[in-house]
């Protein structure tokens, strides 16, 4: 029999065809792949089998969550795509232990819900929450915009369960806060794209929902006032900043033309926006005094007032209403939209030493500008994890001016001690950057590994280790 | 030329015989070994170069930080001792970036001093910290009594540099806060107990120093009144407690026994004491109002306040002075040393879900008991983490006795999904328990990748990998 022949004895659900395409192919189109085939199991054991018979007959495996990478991860020529997307069960949430165990399809935004409910919040988030789902931020380790305060998906997540190459399974799904036991299996996989194992479940961390937040928009004059708004609020609060994001003119420029409906509360003419929120679980914070205050807001207020006495903040706006908060979150969380409205484009996922973005910046469009003089830019950055998304719009998208440009990005980013991928993952887009940038001592490591664990060579091939 | 010979032309200062002998015992005497030699380079080039000959010649050899473990991962029969004590810099302090450069020989308590001059704290701290380097730390990825609040090594380390085991230096050392490059091959190296690379430097992250402290030791009626009193202390603070450990009575007796200089506040006859400290860096927090209230230490003495009227508070005494809350962490700090001067013991460092502290202590008691009933133990546990350091003070020393002893504890540990060791590590002393109680697709993961990076098994053979 052959390979499809003994699937169907696993799975009678095999998609091939048009069915299967649409899952060789990204959201923003740049990658377009036909796949063997594509399997959805429901479960674990199932899962495992698929990939006993893929090692035994030795076909290559993409594993696929919500399919919103942006690096071509799950570009799948020739593969058998295996989509989790059917393993979306919340199987326990525990508020008292603040844990919550899932299963690898479940989308980010329904688990929000399903623990919003009980008070707790999983504190990841990002524009795709409603698309993305688990196993894909543990297999890319995702950011988003509240890794400042919680960190980032590795932080967030105590457990895997996970199939190997072969199609054991390997559990890893205690739910404690200390354990050293051995290797860290955990973060290894984490972060490993596929190309290691298929993560099917996971325990992750939740905290209780604060109880008011106090979120702003804030005119600053340049980044280092930026950073000293930071560590100020980060004081004045004992670290309890969520968000803090810059979004300078050229991200205005394209959210007006791609976004209209979104109004910037200070206008578009604002050369750095800061968008801020700060949060509380403190009772006596939250709830409003007899002048008709909230304790937090007026905190955030005390800082933004003492900041602009600085000359630190040029002018603020505060949301004074739920609906305010959220389009102030949409600016940010159209991002992924608004920058690949524009093509040609080339996306770079940075990340600087913190104190380091505003040199960057204006070394890298100097530089860019010599080599093409009508190339343009836009910029949104986690500015407190140093982590800036600065997408490029060149005159030309020949494939040689186009890494003409990376080279010249990443040449700043390496002489500045940073990176070339922060939170987006190398798949294949950035695995000419790996193979340039990264010490090959690490390569060599990661080979090393990746032959002991997949010593076939069947999982995501072609992916992240050059 | 013999391997010492060629040693020689490479670094002039080789211990060996009775110099060589104090390290390769631990400060227990529990493991007691004889090296073949003891170096101690003083920086990268020379340790990668002693590597590469022990590589080329196929000398075992063992690396040792501060030799403050618990668990003989120091132990080295036959080996070569590499010590890091001479490569004991503070490279860089950066406070506005929030991060140190250090080397692997650092003393954590000198880091500590140096980074305190500068207003900034690296939060690590354990009884060992006089001695304890942090080269160590990051092998065993060392836990202590601020986990809590700002995690464990891996969670406050940035970046690394180590020696492979043919002697390659992998750099690892950025300051990035994302860095989705590749594997996760830090994490991997954090807490591999010098099995599979030498840890040689770090970049860690620093916090600014809390303006205030408040600090209490409480008499609770059980453990989950303890647990309940966690959470609203994290509730009413924002996520502020620093510190929340556990001393029951066994402790007690054990802490008058041995450091009768140290008299707890509310007296030796207490069945469950807590010791808890939270912080801030708010101004407002810290600074004594006109009535001489400090409003952190009030914010404290409400919730103790609420708690008693529902009964979760028997009693309380909080530090009124610096000296007074150094004495309170001085009887914490203490444990080591207390716990281990009564022989024959075995130390159990067990993690376990928050929730099931009060299960376990009960369980383990009862079936103990039945095992051998003159059995003493004494208990400390980090509750906030769930990670219960359980000494047994058996009847008798006899191997067979102890280990069905261990066995006993390791079943309930089992039964309620928590782990044999929280944050001591394997070394030789867990190897047992990692044969018997590890997942077994984990432990061929470990074995493939420890196989994969040292392939001639000489970076600290025999241990952490069964």
């Amino acid at each position: 029999m052959d390979f499809l022949e003994r699937l169907g004895e696993i799975t009678g659900d095999i998609l091939t065809g048009d069915d299967a395409a649409r899952y060789g192919r990204d959201w923003v189109g740049t990658y377009v792949t036909t796949p063997l085939a594509v399997v959805r199991p429901s479960n674990t054991p199932e899962l495992s089998a698929i990939m006993a018979l893929a090692h035994e007959m030795r076909v290559p495996v993409v594993p696929l969550a919500g399919n919103t990478g942006l690096t071509g991860g799950g570009s799948a020529e020739g593969a058998l795509v295996v989509s989790v997307e059917r393993m979306n069960r919340v199987r326990d949430i525990n508020p008292s232990a603040r844990v919550v165990t899932v299963e690898a399809g479940v989308i980010l935004s329904d688990l929000h819900d399903a623990v919003g409910d009980v008070g707790m919040i999983y504190p990841m988030t990002f524009g795709a929450k409603g698309s993305a789902r688990i196993g894909g931020t543990l297999a890319t380790n995702a950011g988003g915009s509240n890794v400042l305060r919680y960190g980032n998906t590795r932080d967030l997540c105590l457990g895997i369960e996970a199939v190997l190459t072969d199609g054991r399974v390997v559990d890893l799904m205690g739910e404690l806060h200390k354990d050293n036991s051995g290797y860290d299996l955990r973060d290894l996989l984490i972060g490993s794209e596929g190309t290691l194992a298929i993560i099917t479940a996971a325990v992750l961390k939740l905290y209780p929902a604060p109880r008011a937040r106090a979120t702003a928009m804030v005119s600053v004059p340049d980044l280092d006032a930026a950073l000293a708004l930071l560590n100020q609020l980060q004081e004045d609060t004992s670290g309890a900043v969520e968000a803090f994001e810059y979004m300078p003119r050229d991200y205005m420029v394209q959210l007006r033309q791609h976004r209209p409906d979104l109004t910037p509360p200070l206008g578009y003419d604002v050369d750095h926006t800061v968008f801020l929120e700060i949060a509380t679980t403190r009772a006596g914070d939250a709830q409003m005094n007899s002048d008709g205050v909230v304790p937090l807001s007026a905190r955030l207020e005390e800082t933004l007032g003492a900041m602009f006495e600085a000359g630190h903040v040029i002018d603020a706006a505060m949301a004074t209403s739920e609906g305010q908060r959220l389009q102030m979150w949409e600016m940010r969380e159209a991002a992924a939209e608004i920058t690949t409205a524009t093509k040609p484009l080339i996306i770079c996922d940075l990340s600087l030493p913190r104190d380091r973005a505003a040199d960057f910046l204006r070394e890298a469009k100097e530089r860019l500008s010599k080599r093409d003089e009508n190339i343009r830019s836009c910029t949104v950055a986690h500015l407190g994890d140093g982590n800036i998304h600065f997408t490029l719009y060149p005159s030309s998208g020949a494939p040689d001016h186009c890494d003409a440009l990376v080279e010249i990005v990443e040449d700043i980013v390496r002489e500045m001690g940073g990176s070339f991928s922060a939170e987006h993952g190398i798949g294949v887009a950035k695995l000419s950057s790996m193979r340039r940038r990264k010490d090959p001592v690490a390569l060599d490591m990661m080979r090393a590994i990746k032959a002991a664990l997949d010593p076939r060579g069947i999982l995501n091939p072609g992916k992240t280790v050059p």
